[in-house]
């Protein structure tokens, strides 16, 4: 039984991914996926403009937390800082949920050419929005730049190492994880020349 | 009259990318494109594979030209050197007929998603190129992955400030401007935390 309660967004997400690890994401049609979920075809498009979407919602919602975050440090914050409360606010938001899922959904991308090209502008798009954020915080350029990069590396490697198979128990909170691994990447910058 | 002698992969990149620009990507064919380069249709199958190949053919050149560089570098040197190294040697490569058209293929990939996708899943893939050969010098996976960001984003913003339309004369070597902008990168690196 899973550990989290699903609503039919949840159900969705979750009918959905199965079915792409099953059978491929480009075999699957919308209407099966209702239909694993229980739910009907016109409750899928009330939650997702087509099957793609249910890959990318999460990282658009995600690039929003980030930026909140990265905005709502203290005015005196460094540019590491920042980053780290963007990763801390967005961390909070994922459930088991998020890490249960997140290996399938990866799976799914992987498999799939076109996905994965989505999911890299996601990506690209994601350390944009962050270094935006931090220019807005009078961040220079490069600084803002480098930062950003840093952060989408720290929270993917964290998200990652949260949701890895071995885990025979709870992990935790995912940003012990995300928090460490931009730990490691600040050190790793500094010593780099 | 242009400053470099195409060649028949030349003339098709400047036909196909004169065409995206003036009626979009999606709306221009192989057969229009080889009209226009004065060549057949069958010449441009000999070239590329498809129209999509006419803008990340040089990507996927550039990638290996970065390794390669990496790879080449004297044992001793530290990260960011062997980085500085990749940046000379694909930068080297790069002739006016790249920094002519270097505005035209951006304008081509801004206009339509599905290129961007492309285009930020090759980025990726270039940061990944750097960081596995980073690697392979010994090099632990939190500085490569690094300092393989930091030569992607050099790469890109020095190309970017070489191929700007406003230089009104020859804006000489695109490796200063890259060892420019690594440089800028790597002290904002430093002074992060």
């Amino acid at each position: 039984m899973p550990r989290w309660k699903p609503d039919a967004r949840q159900r969705l997400v979750a009918a959905a991914l199965g079915l792409f690890a099953e059978q491929g994401f480009d075999n699957t049609t919308v209407a099966q996926i209702a239909e694993r979920a229980e739910l009907t075809r016109s409750t899928f498009f009330r939650h997702f403009g087509d099957k793609r979407e249910i890959l990318t919602a999460g990282q658009k919602a995600l690039s929003v937390l980030l930026a909140e975050g990265i905005a709502a440090a203290p005015p005196d914050a460094t540019p590491m800082t920042a980053v780290a409360v963007g990763l801390e606010r967005a961390s909070g938001e994922m459930t088991s949920f998020n890490r249960e899922l997140g290996p399938l959904l990866h799976a799914a991308i992987e498999a799939n050419e076109e996905l994965r090209e989505r999911d890299a502008l996601k990506s690209v798009g994601m350390a944009a929005v962050m270094a935006d954020a931090l220019r807005l915080r009078g961040v220079a350029g490069p600084a803002a730049q480098v930062a950003a990069e840093l952060g989408v590396l720290a929270f993917k490697t964290g998200f990652s190492r949260w949701a890895a198979p071995e885990h025979d128990q709870d992990p935790g909170e995912l940003t012990t994880y995300t928090r460490a691994a931009l730990d490691e990447l600040r050190r790793a910058a500094a010593e780099l020349s």
